[in-house]
C-alpha cells in the first residue's frame, strides 16, 4: 500500500472550498488504486498573515518541503491589496515557489467540448484547443536584482527591476519543455523578446543549442508580441509554449481565458527534486467566497495533476479526470460555466456528483 | 495656405508599397483643405542597413526632427532576423523613437462594423470594440541599463535588462493618458504588476496620485495578466488603456488581433514637442512584398494621426476617415480583409478608391 503526504494550503476566498473538495476526490480515487494520504493543512496569503503576521510562515515552508506534494487553493483579496509588498498574499506564494524551487510551471489551457461555448472566441477557433504553457517560475524579472526604488538623476524617484536569466535557469526549463513536447504533440514554441531584451537573446540561444538533443520535437520562436495575437487568431497552432515567468504569466492567463472556462483549469509547479505545488489558475474570488458558488473543478484536476506529476500515480490522475468528464457530461455546472439546459449547483454538490463518477 | 514638412520612411517589405499610397491620400486630402506638403524620403530599418550599414542613419534622424511630422511604413524581415543587435532593423526603430522622443504611443483598437465578421470573437464580443492603448514608448526595459551578458557566480552565462521607470516618466504618460481618457469616454484603465514589481509599484503611485487632477476622469487599475484575459472576455469595459513599454506591446498586439483586422489599423508616437512618429501597427510583410497585395489602409490611417496629433488638421483627417469609411462601404478589400460577397483588389487600387472618396 503507497501512502503519500500531502500539504494543504487553502489559502484564502473561495481556496479552502475547492481544497476541501479535492481532498475528498484525492482520498478517494486514491483509495480505488490503494493509495492512501496524509494531510497537514498550513497557512498562505492572507490567511497566514492574518494568523501570523507574514504571508508565508516558516513553518508553512519547512512542512511543504517535507511532503510529497502540496495543494494550494487560491491566496490573496482586497482586505490586503494595499500592503506593503513584503505584507502581500502574493509575496507569499512567490516565497512559497522560490522556497520549493519549483521552476517549472505547467499551465494547460484546454477547452472541454461541452463548455465550448463558453469561450468568446467564434466555436471553429476554440474547439479542440489544447496547449501547454511551460512557464519558468522562480527566476526573471520577479526575482532578479538589484530591484527597489531611488533616487536617480535630477533628484527624481525612480523605481527599477531587473530582468535576468542565467543560462542554467534556461536549460533547465527548456529541457523540461522539450520533454512536455515529446509526450505531446512534439511541438515546442519559444516565446520571448530577443529583437529587444538581451535576457530573451540569451534564452533563444539556449533553447536553440539543446534543439539538437530533442531532434523529435519540431521547434519554433516567436517575439511575445505576436504570440500575444497568435493565440487569438489561431490558438489550435500552439501545443507546447516556453516562456519566462513575466511572459508566461501574461501569455497563460491569455491562453486560459481563450477557453472561456478559466474556473476548470489547473496548474502544476515543479522542480528538479522535492515536493511540487498544484494550484489552480483562478484566483480567489472573494466576492462569492463562502457562499457555496466556486466552481471546485479546476482544484480537483489539480489534484489529478498532483497524483501524474507529483506522485506518478497516473491511474489515480485519469481516473479523476474521467470523474469529471463524467459529471460535465451528466450536466453538472456551477454558476460560472452554466448554460441553458444544463443544471445548476453549488461547489459542495459538484464534489459529491465527482465522488458518485471517480 | 499652410504648408508642412513631411519625412517619408518606406522601410521594408511592403512599406514602400503602402507609403506611397497614403502619400498620395495625404496630398488630396490636404489640397482640400488649403493645405501643401514638402516631402522628403529617408532610409531605415533594414534598407538602411543594406545601403548604409547602420538601421538608422544620422541624417534620417536630423531630417526627421527638422519636420512636422514623420510617416513610417515598416521595418525588418528574415534576412536581418539574425543580425547582431545594433545591426538589427528594430535597433533602428528604437533609435528613432528615442532620437524622436516621442514617450507616447497611441494605439487605437477599433472595430470597423464593415469588418466585424474577420474577429476572431463572436460577433457580440467583438461588435462596438473601440479602445485606445496609450504606451509609453521611449523608458522601461526597453531602454533601461545596465543591460547586457555577463558571467555571473558559478561562472553562468547571464543575460539581463533593467526595467525602470523614472516619476517623471510616470507623470507625463499618464498625463497624456487622462488627457486622452477624458476627449474619449473618460475611462481609464492602468495596467501594471504592481503586485511584484517595484517599477509597476511607482507606476501605480503616481498615476493614483495624479487622479486628483482630472477628477471628470474614472481611473482604474488593473494587473497585465488579468488586463490579457478581460481583452479577450470582455474588451468593450475598456476606453482608454494606460501602460508601460513592454506590457503595451503585448496589450496593444492582443488588442488589435481582437478587431480581426490589424491591417486596418494605425498608430501615433507623440512627445512632447518635436514631430510625431506616425505609422501602421502591420509589420513589413516580406512574403507578399512587391506583389500589390498590402492592405494600405492602416497607413492612410496614420496619415489621419498624423494630420490630427502630428499637425492639428482635424478636418483634413476627418476627410480620410470618411474617405476609408467610404471605400470599405463601397466593397473593396485587400486579401487579408477579404470576405465572400466583396471586392477583392491590390494595394494600389484600394489607394485609388479611397482617393476618389477623399
Ligand atoms: C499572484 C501573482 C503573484 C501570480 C504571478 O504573477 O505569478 C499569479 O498571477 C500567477 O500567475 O500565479
Ligand atoms: C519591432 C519592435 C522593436 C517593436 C516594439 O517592440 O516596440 C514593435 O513590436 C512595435 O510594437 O512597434
Amino acid at each position: 500500500k503507497r501512502s503519500y503526504s500531502i500539504t494543504l494550503l487553502p489559502g484564502d476566498g473561495i481556496g479552502p472550498e475547492v481544497v476541501s473538495v479535492a481532498k475528498d476526490v484525492l482520498v478517494l480515487a486514491g483509495s480505488f488504486e490503494g493509495i492512501t494520504f496524509e494531510f497537514q493543512e498550513m497557512l498562505l496569503g492572507g490567511a497566514a498573515l492574518d494568523a501570523t503576521g507574514v504571508p508565508m510562515p516558516d513553518e508553512t515552508l519547512s512542512v511543504s518541503k517535507q511532503s510529497d506534494a502540496v495543494l494550494l487553493g487560491a491566496i490573496g483579496g482586497y482586505k490586503w491589496d494595499n500592503n506593503e509588498k513584503h505584507l502581500k498574499p502574493e509575496t507569499g506564494l512567490l516565497q512559497l515557489r522560490s522556497g520549493l524551487q519549483v521552476f517549472a510551471n505547467l499551465r494547460p489551457a484546454t477547452v472541454f467540448p461541452q463548455l465550448v461555448d463558453a469561450s468568446t472566441l467564434k466555436r471553429e477557433v476554440a474547439e479542440g484547443v489544447d496547449l501547454m504553457v511551460v512557464r519558468e517560475l522562480t527566476g526573471g524579472i520577479y526575482f532578479g536584482k538589484p530591484r527597489g526604488f531611488r533616487t536617480g538623476e535630477n533628484g527624481q524617484e525612480t523605481g527599477f527591476n531587473t530582468e535576468i536569466y542565467s543560462a542554467h535557469e534556461i536549460d533547465r526549463i527548456a529541457r523540461l519543455a522539450f520533454e512536455t513536447a515529446r509526450k505531446r504533440c512534439g511541438k515546442l514554441c519559444s516565446v520571448d523578446k530577443a529583437n529587444v531584451l538581451e535576457a530573451s537573446m540569451l534564452w533563444r540561444k539556449i533553447v536553440t543549442e539543446l534543439a539538437h538533443e530533442y531532434p523529435d520535437v519540431e521547434l519554433s520562436h516567436m517575439y511575445v508580441d505576436n504570440a500575444a495575437m497568435q493565440l487569438i487568431r489561431y490558438p489550435k497552432q500552439f501545443d507546447t509554449v516556453l516562456t519566462n515567468n513575466i511572459f508566461g504569466d501574461i501569455l497563460s492567463d491569455e491562453a486560459s481565458m481563450i477557453t472561456g472556462s478559466i474556473g476548470m483549469l489547473p496548474s502544476a509547479s515543479v522542480g528538479a527534486s522535492g515536493p511540487g505545488l498544484f494550484e489552480p489558475i483562478h484566483g480567489s474570488a472573494p466576492d462569492i467566497a463562502g457562499q457555496d458558488k466556486a466552481n471546485p473543478f479546476a482544484t480537483v484536476l489539480s489534484a489529478a495533476m498532483l497524483l501524474k506529476y507529483g506522485l506518478g500515480e497516473e491511474r489515480a490522475a485519469e481516473r479523476i479526470e474521467k470523474a469529471v468528464l463524467d459529471t460535465l457530461n451528466r450536466g453538472f455546472r456551477t454558476a460560472d460555466i452554466y448554460s441553458a439546459g444544463t443544471k445548476l449547483v453549488g461547489c459542495k454538490q459538484i464534489g459529491e456528483e465527482i465522488l458518485k463518477s471517480v
